[in-house]
């Protein structure tokens, strides 16, 4: 058996406190880009994500309409080739390997890996939907989202989409992913206990006083994007929404057809067409806010610990 | 007066907890690559880096052999173009200014930024010079870090190398840089604190540890070379000094004379040449290793803050 076979799994060392994925398999998994450049030359005839194509495809979770058959016009499915693994028994995750051969600690590869394929026709990208389609995606999103959270050993769920090769695609039909870990990164942790010590001193959200402060790019009913005070790469957007909210999934669908930030998206990439772009939607910073009650801080730390 | 010349600054807002260098300055900066692939289409004619071409840079720093003239085989140099600038009063770090337009903290960016020009000739690389100019290189790393952690205002000091447009070089020309901190990155207190951590539990050094479980690629008389057991990236080598050793720059000529490490650095560019290649001297990667002594530990942590 090939090393690419073998089971995907979590690692920490006893230097850096981070947990890295290992999965063998995801080298296996085809591209159709023809190099890491940013010319799209694909083959949509070869291309599983296809309309007619779904046979080709891991196992589907769930697709808008629901009861669509070739008229469907997103598909939520398992990745083929995925990071971590469904099919690994998480009770496995109580018992943490020290591994007498390793610098640190390996757990099992548990977790979901699912990519949402946002229109049937290969051509079709984010940026040319039009608002109502965005929006299903926004809610194809927030469904998964919370299917995800209700499993008893997810810690943790992020949305993102790499648009172009040189982003990390693979595959050029627009699609996004989320992940769900059986872990809290500790990129979260840090970003959690970092607002919480800005709630302590100040008894604001850091994260709704960011929207007042910086430079704003645009306004709507229910939501704001700005370039943030310490943007860390060009073009660094977040989208807010206007009232604290502490979780994407807990949006009411009425923030959600208001798709402004969806547009904000969509206008960046049609901007950076060209360029290669990562979309994270982490949930600090799209839409995600710890309550401003310091309880409900910590309560919402538990949440992500915790899933309750 | 454009954007491009206005002071760098630090930038650290309040919902993630890491500074950003906001260098306007640095857009101005040259390339000669002529396009973000690794053919090196130089114009070696117009390189600054080159014998000959010594006063089209900023001012140099020292050399190497210390008198030579034309026959220099190694120069440190100021970045014409800094990220931070020597030229800011580091006092005013004392007084960080909390921005009331901002969304956290902002420091003026004093800091080092240096270049250290590793051969005087445009075409020769880092895995082209022989074992005797590569110890030359390491000498020059060692007794800059040594400068730059003299001055009070330094907390941390960081080399590194770009090799090839993809990896974020904007010169062809050979060369490494050093950038020197008035602050501690976020994330070597979280190795710092890691280390300890381990060490707290197990009276053992995390990265002494590493070096005998992992996956060896070459051992020499004071250097081993692993693949990390939590690589976060393909390629990803760690040279560790055999005996635990603090710091990069105290250790000694004889061990430098040991040019181990950077041979494993050459194989690497050599194979690693026609894509891109970042090379980190992250002190706790390479050569830094806190004390097993637990108080050695505080006081190694205590040593990278205060510069003591």
């Amino acid at each position: 058996m090939g090393s690419e076979n073998r089971r995907p799994e979590m690692r920490k060392d006893n230097v850096n406190n981070r947990w890295v994925i290992f999965s063998p398999a995801r080298s296996r998994r085809p591209s159709d880009f023809k190099s890491k450049s940013n010319n799209n030359n694909n083959n949509q005839l070869e291309c599983p994500f296809c309309l007619g194509h779904e046979h080709e495809c891991a196992p589907e979770i769930f697709r808008f309409p629901p009861d669509s058959t070739s008229d469907w016009r997103i598909r939520v499915i398992q990745n083929l080739y995925p990071a971590l693994s469904r099919d690994i028994d998480p009770s496995s995750l109580q018992n943490p390997n020290p591994s007498p051969i390793s610098g640190g600690v390996a757990l099992s590869g548990f977790g979901f890996h699912d990519v949402v394929i946002e229109s049937p026709v290969h051509s079709v990208h984010l940026s040319d939907l039009d608002p109502v389609d965005v929006g299903v995606v926004l809610l194809a999103y927030k469904k998964r989202i919370q299917q995800l959270l209700s499993h008893d050993s997810i810690k943790y769920v992020q949305v993102f989409k790499n648009h172009g090769a040189s982003a990390g695609a693979s595959m050029s039909h627009s699609h996004s992913q989320i992940m769900a870990l059986p872990v809290v990164p500790p990129s979260a942790s840090v970003r959690l206990d970092c607002m919480k010590a800005y709630f302590d001193q100040t008894r604001k959200c850091s994260i709704c006083e960011a929207r007042s402060d910086d430079l704003i790019i645009d306004k709507s009913t229910h939501f704001i994007s700005i370039v943030p005070f310490a943007a860390t790469f060009p073009f660094e957007i977040w989208i807010i929404p206007l009232d604290h909210s502490s979780h994407f999934h807990k949006i009411d669908n009425q923030k959600d057809s208001d798709r402004y930030g969806f547009y904000a998206i969509q206008k960046c990439i049609s901007f950076e067409a060209k360029i290669m772009l990562n979309i994270v939607l982490k949930e600090s910073k799209v839409a995600r806010k710890i309550k401003k009650q310091v309880l409900l801080i910590i309560k919402a730390a538990l949440m992500l610990l915790n899933t309750t």
